[in-house]
């Protein structure tokens, strides 16, 4: 069984890789590098996927240039210590259509490797609020990247977006990454670091510290 | 009325372009650089987007390194002389997922010019056997599209993916693209262009010449 893995070097993605090798996948990991202003993501995500034991991994390219306009991505700044992450508007640090893309690049990797699996580490509990998160969005992109591919035309079974974290609480993801053998350690969320360190008030930190906190499990992260 | 149309710079994209200008559209045309071995496409594009008024166009290059093996970007030969192109088995042009990817950056850019159209000149008659340009793939994409995006989550409306040319045949579509009034001498249409000329024997030249031929209108193309 083999399968593409969606890992940004976060939290989530990593526990998401660490689940799927633990139910058998031979696990390609694949790390999109498009000029966000976390570059340390693509540090963690390699040293991730070596110590969770992924087959390969491919860092790819994407300029988002054109289609631009998140704070992830420009000098706005990131907003700090919202009170509510994941309730109310979409935040600034929604990149377009983002995970439409990185799941159509995945599934043209995916055929390329004839890989029948994607893993994403979405999560529609503890989330930012972006739209491209959402189950319903999930259910309809597999559809879709069925109907494009080979697997539409042939006898062949369709291509299956997994996401274990769907349903998981941020505690229960930080347990279940634990479980699977995660060094915590190796991973980072902040949106805005400095010098290495997490910033602690975007709401990527936020979230990460409740998690750790309501796991009952001692944060790893270092902070600024 | 804004839209994004998907411009390669061939007979069909041209005239989904002059289609969509006719209904009234702003467009914003879109070329892929994707490494593709017919390069001349890219110029042709930028030519077209002038004749035809876009109101900007935009290359954008895509590495498709990682998922390539697709013989329009290796050094494999093109299969020539094919007498039943759109019969049987998908070709060795098919560039995995590649619609798929290209219409995710569409919505991707279309979300931020708030556009709330994208055009697409696949075509379910004369076609090479590409599993993405099929109707129910285009259906499936646009849902997914929709759910990627702000407009699945506001009082908004959907995504629409336009295919102006789905139901045409290739001389039905060089007269409306005439009709629109494209200059089909700026379109290419050859998968292995030399010196500026077509080959005439790829599945595309052989597709656009019983085109011409079959509207009753003189071929325009330069062959090798």
């Amino acid at each position: 069984m083999r399968a593409i893995v969606l890992l940004s070097g976060g939290l989530d993605s990593a526990t998401c890789l660490a689940l799927a090798r633990r139910e058998g996948f031979e696990c390609h990991a694949l790390t999109f590098d498009y000029g966000q202003r976390h570059k340390a993501e693509i540090e963690c995500a390699m040293r991730i996927a070596e110590q969770v034991g992924a087959a390969s991994h491919t860092v790819y390219s994407l300029d988002v240039g054109p289609f631009s306009g998140s704070s992830l991505t420009t000098d706005e700044g990131v907003p700090k210590d919202n009170d509510h992450p994941g309730e109310g508007d979409i935040p600034s640090t929604y990149v377009p259509a983002r995970n439409l893309v990185f799941l159509s690049i995945a599934t043209a990797y995916a055929e390329t490797l004839d890989a029948g699996d994607v893993f994403i580490g979405v999560n529609a509990v503890d989330y930012s609020g972006y739209p491209d998160c959402r189950p319903d969005f999930v259910d309809a992109f597999a559809r879709a990247a069925t109907l494009a591919t080979r697997r539409g035309t042939q006898d062949a079974s369709p291509l299956t977006v997994r996401t274990p974290l769907l349903r998981m609480s941020k505690a229960e993801i930080v347990r279940a990454g634990l479980a699977a053998g995660v060094d915590f350690v190796l991973t980072t969320s902040c949106y805005d670091p400095q010098d290495g360190a997490a910033c602690g008030h975007c709401d990527a930190c936020v979230l990460r510290r409740r998690g750790f906190e309501a796991a009952g499990v001692a944060d790893p992260t270092r902070y600024a």
